[in-house]
């Protein structure tokens, strides 16, 4: 049985898309409840400016909270060298940093051209390799751009070597859009891996926009992907798409993984009880998914033990 | 380019699983706008007992309706030799009988045990044969139960043979429950084909209850199956989970296909609008689906016509 990593990023990706603060407490007892059900990775928060995102503003708290948690890895997303610093300073595990493949899109959201990110990137590598944190980059609008539509392959491993070049330690083929199809995702992958080297290339970040979610997840376990982000709940939606959940939701991408036999070391019926924690602290909050309703099939433990 | 059929199952099995009657009007209207964007098979009724299904008593009119409209197939339902008949009268390029693999969920739905099943198809094999009609047995809960939980695969193996000696001249695996994982897709495809021959087993019909059916759809993919059975806005849903639609959701389907370079044959912004026709004949029915809300991505025509 392969281990496949469910890597939970709804405390960063989740909140920070809603405009209500989760309070801290609330917050832990997530984490909390998440590792206890087996989540072995949690991107707690973000370490951006607090001004902007209040969100993320209790970050470094959380860290220090969750390194607490024996044998779960504890990541924040940092958007530049400030951010690394104080991440590396609150004591994480592990730092990502979203690059994004279409130009537009990072000069609007960071206001940096590629060059520009790239010597970021150089910045919080050389960070990171100080304090002996590892640094994943996540190649975002991998597979296309609501500004620019499509972002060419060739652009994407181009930005992808390049990202190892400036002491990137992981890459992540991130699907910010929901634009990505399982054909795309296996190219992508290969293509990726192809100027990189397969062990740089873990990850898989995907989102549900048009329902394509889980169907990229199985086009990436043929690659030999065995990393991939879920939101618990979905939670932060999409706001193109009313129906449609943000990230994969956790609930749902545990059910199909421990149903195909990988082991993921997450209990679905412990990991559906979280969710209430969700329900309680942002009460009237959309969250997403089918499992939460549906529950397991009937022989979902005979499916878990074969 | 590898052609795929996207078979519209919506006004059989999404219509039969609400309670209200479309009108016949709508349901021409219905058939045709989806010919029109490129379906070519439509399954546009059940040949059951009036009575016991008056949302289905219009299904002789509507094939004579199909029937005219130039390249597209029609198929309908038959549950026995009686449907069968009246479905050779009526015209039907090609029936389908539902084949439950589970023996309570037989016995419950149609009062049926396996060799009472095997009997009926013989005779519906017959009639087809007279009449010159092509006769798809649908192995239904194939990938497990509500009553009974998992169906061994080595009976769904056993029925299948059982069911092609019968007389069946085509098999569809059937996910009656939305149990299916898409590793648990690809094994049994292999293994009924292994029984059977690869050119036999030509179609899954998948339900969304879980949220798995694109990724089922993907593993099917692999295996090398060429029809898909979905239905308009996951019309019917799941009485299960409240957020679920019940058959694959066509639009959303559609979406894959095309976006993966398949060739399916259909505009999907002209099936987009086909949807409109369902929300001003069934006012208030919930329909789901991701792409009508997120619309195709910006570079769609791009992936298509790559």
């Amino acid at each position: 049985m392969t281990e496949i990593l469910v890597s939970e990023v709804g405390p960063r990706d989740g909140l920070q898309s809603i405009d209500r603060v989760m309070p801290l407490d609330a917050k832990k007892r997530w984490i909390a409840a998440e590792a206890d059900a087996g989540v072995r990775e949690i991107e707690v928060g973000s370490f951006v400016p607090p001004a902007i995102m209040p969100q993320m503003a209790d970050t470094a708290e959380l860290v220090a909270f969750a390194k607490n948690i024996e044998g779960l890895a504890v990541v924040a997303l940092v958007p530049n060298a400030k951010g690394a610093e104080r991440a590396a300073r609150a004591g994480v595990d592990a730092m990502s940093i979203p690059f994004s493949m279409s130009e537009t899109h990072s000069r609007n959201n960071v206001r940096k051209d590629h060059p520009a990110m790239l010597a970021e990137i150089a910045e919080v590598a050389a960070i990171a390799r100080t304090h002996g944190v590892h640094l994943s980059v996540g190649l975002s609008t991998a597979f296309g751009c609501t500004y620019e539509g499509s972002v060419s392959e060739e652009q994407v491993v181009r930005l992808a070597a390049a990202a190892i070049e400036a002491g990137a330690m992981e890459l992540s083929l991130s699907d910010t859009t929901g634009y990505a199809d399982p054909a795309q995702v296996r190219r992508l992958i290969r293509k990726v891996r192809a100027a990189v080297g397969e062990g740089l290339l873990t990850t898989l970040h995907l989102h549900n926009t048009r329902g394509l979610g889980l169907a990229n997840v199985v086009a990436g376990l043929e690659e030999g992907i065995t990393t991939f982000d879920a939101s618990l709940g979905g939670l932060g939606g999409c706001p193109f798409a009313p129906g449609a959940s943000g990230n994969l939701v956790t609930e749902d991408l545990v059910l199909m993984l421990n149903s195909m036999g990988f082991r993921t070391g997450i209990d679905l019926n412990k990991l559906l009880e979280v969710r209430m924690i969700l329900v309680g602290a942002l009460p009237g909050e959309p969250l997403y998914g089918f499992t939460p309703d549906a529950g397991p099939m009937l022989d979902y433990h005979e499916r878990i033990t074969a």
